[in-house]
């Protein structure tokens, strides 16, 4: 990354005038307010997202939280609010938020040209849907939003030269296990078990022309709070999960990431162990399980990378007003 | 407070399926988005808020922020995107977000029964208005909300035993001078010059059946961002701010604080001198202003706040999916 590029993030105070910033946040606007419309029209109830909490999500690849003293206590800022979506789902069967994420990612992420420290997800969490339901909600929402926004802001979208096509339904699902395939078949390996790496789903990505789905994740590849399939799909003994990314095509990258949630206190507390997490931590969140929740499935979708896709932006900062990138210092 | 309150707080996972909290929270849905709707009726385009920034509100009356290290950095989360919403003036002429503001407050605070320590405002600025421009804005926007409101939820504002009127516009003005002689006749003395304690406050709204105007603050009692009046209005060598908070009637307090933004470089270098701000700190908004940025005035408007008024809800950690009070260690 040029140092130019970090010299202007840091003063974004000149570089918000511009008129193709400006044209950017106009198309951000309708995005976020299609978003909404279409979800109200599914009768979802907004809600307000929790912003710092004892616990948040653990399962962000390697970027680190922010950590603090609340009166005492250790709290953090959410990376995500996937354990509070769960609870939700004791009060109201079709939630949406728009979420503030924090995750300090390292450094090298800055090369992928679409990870934030900052940024923030239209989360959202039905009760007793299947992950094969929130891929069907997800499919028609993306459609709806490129539908309506490609209307609404013809005319933005003109002057950043970007012909986006409404995707076809259903969208292309690939297992994990058939991408590893298909990557092995463009000379990148990838363990099976393993997350895939953001170079191998660019790859993925740059070879389709329409969104497609990823799905069936290895239990080592996620967090605890995935539902696993019960039949074991895997290899050798590894457990396989009811999730699912949403992959945007042309280079883009992940969308969506979501899936069904594991709700049985048990084979929570098992998949912590598994995956060395500090149980101590979840107070509550164990206490919820015990307490009993619904079954449920949700995702997010990352608001500044679906405004990256639509605008057909090169850099994820040029899709928020106050970009903030690992490692640069700016406002 | 009751210790039965705190432990109540602390298992938000068993209360939030109580019919009386999901009720509220179907409340909140329809005031953000009539919220919403309104402002995009008036042509306000919504931006994202930042959450984290190097610099954050310093008028929080006490409260403490969140600092952290970024990347080797001091970073603060935000307790309001008031800095940010100046900038924005610089790209588009009206804007508003939903922001997220984090303020450790004093553990006395809980007895107001409307202090979180974790809140959302829906902040907006308009570029070249004045404060009075701003003041009827807000006043259009409440009775909008409560008309709306009223209508969609008539059903949960009843079993919610709430009767709301909508307000008569014009509301009531005070100046801050005329808001202490009301309190002096309250048997309440506050010195020139001083914030309005959180008792006084709630005491003046308790003698009113409508929401009503505090304006023309005196500069020591608020931030270094909002712009004084040219002549001088205050009494000995007292300056005097073009701005106010909207108190709501029946003892709910503040609903909304704003005015018009000082903009000029020297002047506002010259406030925080005087209010013995760290300038080092500001490093990028100081740069901004001196690059020029265009006169504004704007408001925050609480949005639990709004929903406790709505609703008619005694705590405002009724009105909130995962209430944060301070000291309570909850979800």
């Amino acid at each position: 990354m040029s140092s130019d590029v970090f010299e202007s993030l840091k003063k974004r105070y000149l570089t918000l005038r511009k008129k193709e910033v400006i044209r950017v946040l106009k198309v951000q606007d309708a995005i976020v307010s299609e978003i909404r419309d279409f979800l109200k029209g599914e009768c979802f109830v907004e809600i307000l997202a929790p912003i710092i909490g004892p616990v948040t999500d653990p399962g962000i690849r390697g970027a680190k939280q922010i950590s603090f003293d609340y009166y005492g206590a250790r709290f953090k800022v959410m990376s995500s609010m996937i354990l509070y979506k769960q609870v939700m789902m004791t009060s109201l069967p079709k939630i949406f938020a728009l979420s503030p994420n924090i995750r300090l990612e390292p450094l090298e992420t800055v090369k992928t040209r679409r990870h934030l420290t900052e940024f923030r997800q239209i989360d959202l969490e039905v009760a007793h849907a299947t992950y094969k339901d929130m891929m069907e909600l997800g499919e028609r929402m993306l459609c709806h939003i490129i539908t309506k926004v490609k209307h609404r802001c013809s005319k933005e979208l003109e002057e950043q030269k970007r012909v986006l096509k409404v995707p076809q339904k259903p969208f292309k699902k690939y297992t994990y296990k058939e991408a590893l395939e298909i990557l092995k078949n463009l000379g990148i390996n990838v363990n099976f078990g393993l997350e895939i790496p953001w170079e191998a789903e660019e790859a993925l990505s740059k070879i389709h022309k329409e969104p497609f789905w990823i799905t069936d994740f290895p239990v080592e590849a996620r967090g605890f709070y995935y539902m696993e399939h019960e039949d074991n799909l895997g290899i050798l003994d590894l457990g396989i999960l009811k999730d699912f990314d949403l992959i945007y095509p042309e280079g883009f990258g992940e969308a969506v990431s979501g899936g069904e949630r594991e709700y049985r206190y048990n084979k929570i507390v098992e998949r912590m162990r598994a995956s060395e997490e500090n149980i101590s931590e979840y107070g509550w969140y164990l206490d919820m399980l015990k307490a009993g929740v619904p079954p449920s499935a949700g995702f997010g979708i990352g608001v500044e990378r679906l405004t990256r896709f639509i605008c057909g932006l090169e850099n994820i900062w040029d899709a928020v007003p106050f970009p903030k990138v690992a490692g640069v210092l700016s406002s």
